[in-house]
């Protein structure tokens, strides 16, 4: 490395305040350190584990989950068209079904190539499968109009927040705790968060009261509100609301003038109560409310993280605002063509009757059956665990345990000028190779500690190897 | 639509006015025009002519260019690993070649499924192959630690002035005529755009003097110039710059300590001169200048404009501004997986003695030699007509030539309120279907009017509307 003048336009102290101010913890420190570790472990280190299990982000698909049948071989045909020529199709069926080989030629012949960039919004015929679904799904009409595909809901939600915020006067309200990308996304637009927090005690639920605290706080401080967050369900608690609990944050905000949020990404990996989507009350109300509902294809039972798609609806949003997003859009140019693609397949998924219906069916509920099997499991390790609550898992993919800490340990961090459970999850890591996020990466009740793990992974190994750790990390600081 | 007062946070006068400013030509007016009209002729429109050609933006596949044979078998087989079961081996070796089964094979290996979520930076295979690619270019050792993968060019553009500006104070030297993207990235930012202009009269070249009168005037009014924009090859201009001039550029950039945006994502789209990237130069001088250079898989030979991908390079950025690009890349998780796929094949293609090498060649050859043909076709046929004065197409996929309209014209724009350009690219549309881009959009000398067309149609079909049209029009207007 060449040394550099402090005054280089790329030097730490010259960069932008908001890119440093932004926090990002689901890949922070600690999981650049599991990658070290994995890379250790590559190279022949000798440690008590023999492999890394990354519990610190919702991606199903690097642990076990297979990906769904059908939407691969729709995906292998459009990609390579040649499958499809008069020469080679008598092969292609006999390594395809029928209905995957009819899916995909109806979708070239609306895209024309892969290799396209399609209009920024998204395939129009992707976004009217869209609008059929969430018809569907909220017995209330939907338009194409007022779908946009996206590259995952992360870009979806920046680009919203980026049309919201016009400084630090402005601010939105987010859960706490939360999912970080929030926060880390107003840094970068120099917006104000505005925390409020979630009740650990009714399993982590949304209070109004709280909300409403937070609210007159704010505006006494002399900031805008402009948006709500709400995830639901809810990451990283994995909490789900009713409809009477969405129908008093949209009576809230239609009278306050707050456009929400609804980060709607976990909705189909809800294991008790059925998923309501803030629309389908919002219609049923009639409530004069703006809304941006986000969708995406990396959750759910499809785990398509890597295609990087998505959706987002828009509700109550004028035309003019809408050829605003567009603009916005159309500077990205155009989401990824088989992120599209996935979007298609998953509002879209094979019918009864369809060659492919009973694999995809099975494939379906055996993951959905897999996660809800696995939440419960780790729940109960972490019951067992002394000084671990956890509140039951609801839905999403995420635990959230609160860690009762002895006070020797939350000394010895101190001293360590760390938080306590950053060293614990540090700890645990190097110890047990799993990697896992501190609850000071979400935010959280001051004084109060926990961690966020998925319950992805697949067997016991992870339950067993962090129950001992527990046990030994217990035993030397116990009281 | 339901009526909403006007004090919403998502309406037209609450949005955020670095939004409201913010214009991207290329998918403008026109560009929703042309979806009309393609629209109109689906429902069954009686029109002049039977189809819109969008010659508003590099689209290569949405015209008539194939993908590459072997990129997408690669990409196919990575997407349904069925493919390469031992039960169904036997027949897809009877489709695919045994080129394409080992290379996925390997990536599969490296990647697991490509529905992870990859390290956000970029599969580091991949990394290490920009790397060997870059270092086989130039000369000189490139180190995968410097390379990021992004989601095209765009992503990886916008990052960059991400980090370097922090309000209207920051400057960023951008050519005029310039690609619009960046533009309009300086105008989300709230940093303040430099122009200097580029010499028509020499081939659209790159005016050191220029450069020097902005930048003086620019440190007089007190903006802190923090970037120079260098697009070479060039958008619009198709020009390319020799190892003399990006040595002048690197000179003055390292004396004055502004960083290089090296936009050379048309490196391979070059007819006469050879390429030179600002990275060799700059290592041949051993010149203390910050740089970054970005690539893409979207234009070339590949055009996959679809698949969202392409890396940047770091060039004299130290490590803690490198772990700040990092958690910017980590914040929107990871580019697309088929996209960073590409992005291997693009800087590891086959080689002589492969399976597929001829198939390769024949295919990489025929597109080079048709987009050279159908730049000299589309080049002399502005020389015909009256009026209209083109420089060379030298390299990239554009042409942006100079239109002198007739005052009678000019008078009838300023009657519409229009700029003349955006006028004459309306009436063509309206009239033959063809879709181009204004000069306005692409910034152009005071009184001076361009248009920017790509050369990627095929036939002479788009000619011989243009020609016509263009006759009509002087015959009109003409003095």
């Amino acid at each position: 490395m060449t040394p550099l003048c402090p005054t280089s336009p790329l030097s730490i102290d010259s960069i932008s305040l908001c890119v440093k101010r932004a926090e990002y913890a689901v890949r922070g420190t600690l999981a650049i350190r599991a990658e070290e570790i994995r890379s250790e472990l590559a190279s022949g280190k000798d440690l008590n584990f023999d492999k890394v299990i990354n519990s610190n982000i919702g991606n199903p698909q690097a642990l076990d989950q297979k990906p769904l049948t059908f939407f691969r071989q729709v995906i292998a045909l459009t990609e390579y068209p040649s499958l499809l020529s008069d020469s080679n199709l008598p092969l292609t069926r006999q390594l395809f079904p029928s209905d995957a080989i009819s899916r995909a030629k109806v979708l070239l012949e609306e895209i024309g190539s892969t290799g396209v960039y399609t209009t920024s919004q998204g395939i129009l015929s992707v976004r009217k499968h869209v609008a059929k679904y969430i018809s569907e799904r909220d017995g209330h009409p939907s338009h194409s109009d007022d779908i946009f595909l996206t590259s995952g809901a992360s870009a979806g939600i920046q680009t919203i927040l980026q049309l919201l915020l016009s400084g630090p006067r402005d601010g939105i309200l987010i859960p706490i705790p939360q999912y970080p990308l929030y926060s880390a996304a107003l840094s970068l637009l120099n917006g104000t968060p505005i925390p409020y927090h979630l009740e650990e005690v009714s399993n982590w639920s949304t209070s109004l009261h709280s909300i409403k605290t937070a609210l007159e706080k704010t505006k006494s401080e002399g900031t805008v509100v402009k948006g709500l967050v709400v995830i639901n369900p809810g990451n990283p608690t994995g909490s789900v609301l009713s409809d009477f609990q969405i129908s008093q944050l949209l009576k809230l905000c239609e009278s306050e003038k707050i456009l929400i949020l609804a980060d709607e990404v976990y909705q189909t990996n809800v294991f008790h109560s059925p998923f309501v989507s803030f629309k389908k009350v919002l219609r049923d109300e009639n409530r004069k409310v703006q809304l941006v509902s986000f969708h995406t294809i990396s959750k759910g039972m499809i785990g398509e993280c890597g295609k990087r798609g998505g959706y987002m609806e828009l509700c109550n949003i004028p035309p003019d605002v809408r050829e605003q997003i567009y603009k916005l859009a159309s500077i990205g140019l155009c989401p990824p063509v088989s992120g599209q693609i996935i979007v298609d397949l998953m509002v879209n998924p094979p019918k009864k009757g369809d060659e492919s219906f009973e694999i995809y069916d099975k494939e379906y509920r055996f993951i959905y059956e897999t996660l809800k099997d696995r939440a419960k499991m780790l729940e109960n390790a972490f019951r067992q665990m002394a000084g671990v609550e956890c509140q039951g898992a609801q839905g999403a993919m995420y635990l959230f345990p609160r860690m009762n800490f002895p006070s020797r340990f939350i000394e010895t961090a101190k001293k360590l000028n760390k938080p306590p459970d950053e060293v614990y999850c540090m700890d645990l890591l190097n110890s047990t190779g799993i990697c896992i996020v501190p609850g000071s990466g979400f935010g959280q009740e001051e004084g109060t500690y926990h961690v966020r793990t998925t319950f992805l992974a697949p067997g016991k190994e992870l339950i067993d190897r962090w129950i001992e750790f527990h046990r030994n990390f217990m035993e030397n600081y116990g009281d």
